[in-house]
């Protein structure tokens, strides 16, 4: 098999994976790759757990403090956390074994907008950065990184990192070099500028990253894919969103508020979020293009159907079949895909300038429309607020999308309010369940709860809500946003002692 | 007197501020100037109300929409409040009977981000603009206008409304001509451009503003002062919340993470904001600049002490001895003022590019450091989010202050949760009461627990606080953000039932 790695110096640092997670001490911050269980690095995590478990069998005390991109995968997030080694944990995590210690107070986690990690990092607000370990598709002659399958904060991890760790993947396709963009001009103030992209198109950047060869002490050569998981087939209540979400995208296009070919469209991952995409295949719209942070199923059909001219994102999320279809013609694809830093995909700048269309999914709304996406019943971390909250506030069209009941019935998706806030009701423009679309957008809150309880909310719980809303407003302490204080949660805590939020 | 109308044709437009308000009819949507008390149009609201009452009087309903760019004064929120005059209402408010008629469910009012009322506007989501009434300072002979003691969406109103009526203010100070800068730059997707401001010194757009004559159909000479308000001296909660931010400051600065002239400054309103300001005068940073919505009286001492080379904002706020300091010596100050348009004092892509210091007011945070800054007992308004939102997600410090306490100890500041929530907790970095700083920056949500119940909360509320926290932890659904549903919301409930937070 030939090698990934050109250069020969960096060909001489090839140590297997124990090697390399030897160097790596407790008490170390590691900042590693991967974003939505693309690009992550899977030898030497997996050594480092294998490690920490022998450690504690010893007696000895042995936790790390790790930074990605976001979600990872079992090699990664799930083989740490289960050997009890990560002490503290950013931004994102989708990890189940990582969220039960979360939620048991055994790990903790600080929960962070995307598009300020990068930014956060190099004002020094997060600690020094020890050891970077980044998986990558190849080394150079000349020494530059041939990134991987996501891109994440891997340049700000290789470029602040006093050590870095390369995992090398074989598994990944040569035929990807070309589709990154990597821009090497952010700065700390009072030293920023304009970043120069106006289109989805623009490449701005290097399709490479450069790091020191000096820093980097361990090369590890690997040949595991990433993990891509199916996509369920689309459900009625998923088909149904996504009409409703595709009617309201031909009305504004209609009313002249919405170009022909839309605009950018950023997307969350997701079943419901994958039948949009795939409603979009028939849709009227042309020339669309997409300014995202993941590439998913539903977007390589958009493109292999001539109607998405470009996708713009930091990661691919794919099912294996999508991974294996992108894999077999590479460089057709390559073209029209960028995978850029996650502070630039997420950029607020770049959201407002391009005026995407964001689409996120949620946990619940109140009839207000503030949204939780993170805490089930308000204390419990479900994944992150991920880039929802970069997009939701810059984007041109807001919109939050979810089923209106979970767990057959026993959770309503529109409650009176929400016990945890990541989006306030000023960045939550259109609510979409299967029962329906609210356009909230110029609404005070007293016609936004009245457009939520008729549209949104399931037919089993909107004479519950329509009662609450009632004697809120005979019974509040001022009008502007109805509520009664000693009734406002109590459906989450009927949930948590009755198993379900109906009386 | 000489007249600041030096065109002839629009001259010929002169009429009083009745003949201008009967062309205003029922239904209207008014696009008014106005920011924080200056620049508001004076005479025409008045008669518009005059007119309302005399219309109700006869038994005919009269209602107007109106959208300004911030609070304005007695003479047109509280005149056309006062008159039953308002349906709806956007995107701030401060006046006392608006603010009653809003709790009392009789006006709509619909509390914005500010930076995104003009994009708002140009998308067509808020409806059409039929008339717009802005103050200028004076009308050149070529027809152009020169903007007066705030600028707000005066652009965005003179572009789109069908009709315009001007009110000449000859109140205002002439030599104000010249320290605006209105930028002509903005558009919808795509075709939206980098907004070419690297500095806050820099001037990217006209000092004026311009406006088809044929859309002018009248034009009020008045002759009144802003609502400009006295300013109470600090009190002992103000200096102590501004001593724990100077040493922040230089802590800051010491450990390199801010630079010596710190970075531009943005500042709330009220007297602890400028209780800092006035410390700022005695601090050792030199060569610094506001970028901010308001110049207030702490930025002129800094001005003339030498410290401050530049403040960047959307329009005056001062006492009536500022003002009348200001106005003595217009000639001098004006090359270190500039007055921009809101969407671009409170752009999120200047503002993340400058890497702004947010200094905001707040009513209550909670121990996770979610931020209430509207809703008093969460559903009563008090303002309005303002631009606190466009800063605090943007900020390169994102800091938030309040006396620890209010109504004489009955009201705590530090509560278990918020009722209602407007900056999310990874928004607020650093929050700031009398009693002391909390740096939360880079911390996990129980992280933020302990250190804002142990810096910030009155000691006379700390341990209700902190038995509040441990029965939490102990009983929580999930521990990421450990709360009691049936408890969460009690404080604010005995406060309405018994007059005091305290058991």
């Amino acid at each position: 098999m030939t090698s990934r790695i050109a250069n020969a110096a960096l060909r001489a640092k090839v140590m297997d994976a124990q090697a390399a997670a030897a160097m790596i001490e407790s008490g170390t911050t590691l900042g590693m790759s991967g974003f939505t269980g693309s690009g992550y690095p899977k030898a030497v995590p997996m050594a480092l757990a294998a490690r920490i478990e022998a450690e504690h069998a010893a007696g000895r005390p042995f936790r790390v403090r790790v930074w990605t991109g976001a979600s990872t995968g079992p090699e990664l997030d799930g083989a740490l956390a289960k050997a009890n080694g990560i002490e503290f944990r950013l931004p994102y995590n989708s990890d189940p074994v990582a969220r039960e210690k979360i939620n048991r107070g055994e790990m903790e986690y600080f929960d962070m907008h995307l598009s300020q990690v990068a930014p956060m990092a190099w004002q020094g607000l997060l600690g020094p950065l020890d050891v970077a370990v980044v998986e990558v598709a190849g080394i150079r002659e000349d020494g530059a990184l041939i990134p991987s399958s996501s891109v994440g904060n891997n340049k700000t991890w290789l470029d602040r990192a006093q050590k870095v760790i390369l995992e090398v993947n074989r598994w990944q396709n040569p035929a990807m070099e070309g589709m990154h963009d990597i821009y090497y001009g952010t700065h700390l103030p009072p030293d920023r500028v304009p970043i120069p992209l106006v289109r989805p198109d623009d490449r701005i950047g290097s399709p490479y990253f450069s790091c020191d060869p000096e820093r980097i002490v361990a090369i590890v050569e690997t040949d595991t894919p990433d993990r891509n998981l199916p996509f369920a087939a689309p459900d009625a209540a998923a088909l149904a969103i996504a009409g409703h979400l595709l009617e309201f995208f031909r009305h504004e296009v209609a009313r002249g508020r919405l170009p022909a070919s839309l605009l950018p469209i950023q997307s969350g991952v997701g079943n419901v979020a994958n039948a949009v995409l795939t409603g979009l295949v028939d849709a009227p719209f042309e020339n669309m293009t997409a300014y995202t942070e993941v590439i998913q199923d539903g977007m390589l059909d958009l493109l292999d159907a001539g109607k998405l001219r470009v996708a713009s994102a930091t990661s691919f999320s794919l099912s294996p079949e999508a991974a294996a279809r992108i894999n077999a013609d590479m460089a057709r694809y390559r073209d029209r895909m960028i995978l850029r830093p996650q502070e630039i995909s997420n950029h607020p700048e770049l959201i407002r300038r391009l005026g995407c269309i964001a689409m996120n999914g949620m946990i619940e709304a109140d009839i207000y429309g503030s949204v939780n996406s993170t805490h089930v019943m308000g204390s419990r971390i479900q994944n992150g607020i991920g880039g929802s909250g970069d997009f939701a506030r810059n984007a041109f069209v807001s919109i939050f999308m979810t089923p209106s009941t979970a767990k057959g019935g026993a959770i309503s998706a529109i409650v009176p309010q929400v016990p945890h806030v990541d989006h306030i009701a000023q960045d939550v423009q259109v609510i979409v369940t299967e029962q329906g679309l609210a356009d909230l957008r110029g609404l005070s809150p007293k016609q936004r709860a009245a457009l939520i309880i008729e549209r949104c909310a399931h037919p089993a719980y909107r004479p519950m809500l329509a009662d609450y809303y009632d004697r809120a407003r005979a019974g509040s302490y001022g009008l502007q946003s109805p509520s009664l204080l000693n009734e406002a949660l109590s459906w989450h805590q009927r949930f948590i002692e009755t198993g379900s939020m109906l009386r």
